[in-house]
């Protein structure tokens, strides 16, 4: 990575779920003070902050959610700013936390990631997610997004023979991990069967195949190695952050059976690196439907292409397994409040290489990698994670 | 500035306007394609992109901007991010943008901001624009944003005898200037008197002291000087790049009569400058309502706080004056497509340091400051430029 060194020096999350009490602002102070408790360092030593936020405009009436968050911070006059790629919120908003630190512009800042999505109906909510595709070409036309990704599930069962049961694997494994997570919003297992037997959303996905509509937030606190060393006992260093782009709607990609974003980020952060998939030791991916998580194992290069239903069948993405994948119930259980996604997968990531993920934690974990995509793939951002002491 | 030298070598926008029959994806295209071509190098030289926008989602059901800039653009899987900080949103894109080359992780970038706003009703427009303030405690309470400027107006008229005829000035002054640029949305002189005797939209603010809803946007292209040096013959340098925030809610402020965010931005830019107000030649500031330059004027430190009023009544702002503001025509004149404003201002001044500024050139101007405001002035931008050949 190029630049100065960048580290994670503290990180938390407010739970995930259904917060009918809490407003944005709440949840977003809620995560940023156990950050900067997490860190050790003060609100005021802050120097700037970067929150991913998706369509906080449509879900709250609210812009302006980087002003909004240093206010209620209580940290003005700090520059604050809000970064949105869709679900890829959080991750673009760490990317450019990474670049602030990495440009020597800044020694300390915080990075945060939220969406309030319970205040309106589903239907609104279904409608805002839309704009994360092609709303003159997708949403207007009725395409919602479990419609794009059944579209993705269905090529690639008639292509690899992938099949309903290996998705619903997905969700089984990210229910039995979510369920030992206490900040998810669905701590509780499942079975193949419930999944099997929930109703189809839009076929071949089912109700259990999708992530749900959540309220949450989750934040970091990056540093300079100068400003690290100084504070922090047990720093996790980034040693790549990339992001690629593809069209923004479905049509208009050569394949539906892999996201080209996901392959564009996933070679240059192992570049940026010198690592390889087989050296990730846990990962954190943009499981939103269930498919996704498979395709996500082909595209990094966990598995071969067409092979991720027989890699989730043999196991190998469970705690204990080969690489363990969405220890922490993943979009699917641990819930998807957009904006917050790509920082709460950072968040996991710094407990499991600090050692902290009690009762989920993945042994002798060093490096880890997240995977956070934005819409049906027209953004992915990949980050790799080491354990610094 | 810290990091690596940033310059721009080439800019571009579309007109300002109503442009029914123009989408959101047309007029960024119009814009980063001029600013491509006048840079001369080709779109696929490009690393990085970096949008600002600040209220997609309510006003045309798109968010994801950035992913779709990058794909009517041609040039996936280029990264690309959309940044927002209400009406600044142009200018926190142009602060990620310059970081990302200073940190050396790009050598050269397209930095573009955009707002399609006439599609909507003006109610609707009206209800996403107060979301740059607080929703909760402002516009949910019916303040929208002429109304929280008019509160700032009738202080700074209690406090320091600011008239109405004082602002007036300043719009008779933006239409004089806007009456020479092409790219403006109103092209045309008025009168004092027809200022006066607009109708009152939020007292003492009347219609001509309030810019309008716009459609448009702007581009430019930044980049490290290693590149710049190969390709452009009249670069621009960035010597500055400053931002701060403060309160959300207007209520929650000490002073009704300036904006600490500005008067903060500022003087770290002059710091990181070594610069002074007197050595500005040519500024654009952010004129959402006539006040809001006067207050600009005192908060930078082009005059003396109170005395913004006589500044403009003896026309030093004037072309031709000590410290020409605003030769676009200002938001007033020229338009306030709010995510493209920010990055309209440094297209002006990259015209305007280049000696190409036709009809409206300020001479020999070598230095350019531009202040870019969110919301009530919860977010203030502030960037210096210099002519580098």
């Amino acid at each position: 990575m190029k630049g100065k060194k960048v580290f994670v020096i503290g990180a938390g999350m407010s739970s995930f779920g259904e917060h009918w009490s809490s407003s944005l602002r709440e949840l977003i102070v809620d995560a940023a003070v156990k950050a900067i408790a997490d860190s050790k360092i003060e609100g005021k030593d802050l120097q700037a902050i970067y929150g991913g936020c998706m369509a906080s405009g449509q879900l709250t009436g609210q812009e302006h959610i980087g002003a909004l968050i240093a206010d209620y911070l209580g940290i003005n006059p700090l520059p604050s700013t809000r970064l949105e790629a869709a679900c890829a919120s959080g991750s673009v908003a760490l990317r450019n936390g990474i670049m602030a630190i990495a440009s020597g512009f800044y020694d300390v800042v915080a990075v945060g990631g939220v969406e309030k999505m319970t205040e309106v109906s589903t239907e609104l909510a279904s409608t805002a997610l839309g704009g994360a595709g092609d709303e003159e070409w997708e949403l207007f036309n009725g395409a919602t997004f479990p419609a794009l990704y059944a579209l993705m599930a269905r090529r690639h069962m008639l292509e690899y023979g992938t099949t309903e049961e290996q998705m619903a694997m997905v969700a089984v494994k990210n229910h039995a991990n979510g369920a030992k997570n206490p900040f998810a919003q669905y701590q509780k297992e499942i079975t193949l069967k419930q999944v099997m037997e929930s109703a189809y959303v839009a076929s071949p996905l089912k109700l259990f195949d999708c992530s749900p509509l959540s309220d949450g937030a989750a934040a970091v606190i990056l540093a300079s190695e100068e400003f690290a060393k100084k504070i922090c006992e047990k720093p996790v260093e980034f040693i790549a952050s990339s992001q690629a782009s593809d069209t923004i709607a479905l049509a208009n990609r050569k394949s539906f059976t892999s996201l080209k974003a996901t392959q564009v980020a996933s070679k240059e952060a192992f570049t940026q690196s010198g690592l390889k998939a087989k050296d990730i030791d846990v990962a954190e991916v943009h499981d939103c439907f269930t498919i996704a998580e498979l395709m996500a194992m082909e595209d990094i290069g966990f598995c071969e292409k067409g092979k991720s239903g027989k890699f989730i069948e043999a196991g190998e993405t469970k705690i204990g397994g080969s690489i363990p994948v969405n220890t922490s119930g993943g979009l699917k259980a641990c819930g998807h409040p957009v904006g917050a996604t790509g920082v709460k997968q950072v968040v996991e990531l710094t407990w499991q290489l600090r050692g902290d993920a009690n009762g989920r934690q993945v042994k002798g974990a060093e490096i880890g990698l997240t995977h956070n995509v934005g819409g049906s793939g027209a953004t992915s951002v990949i980050h790799i994670l080491k354990k610094a002491f």
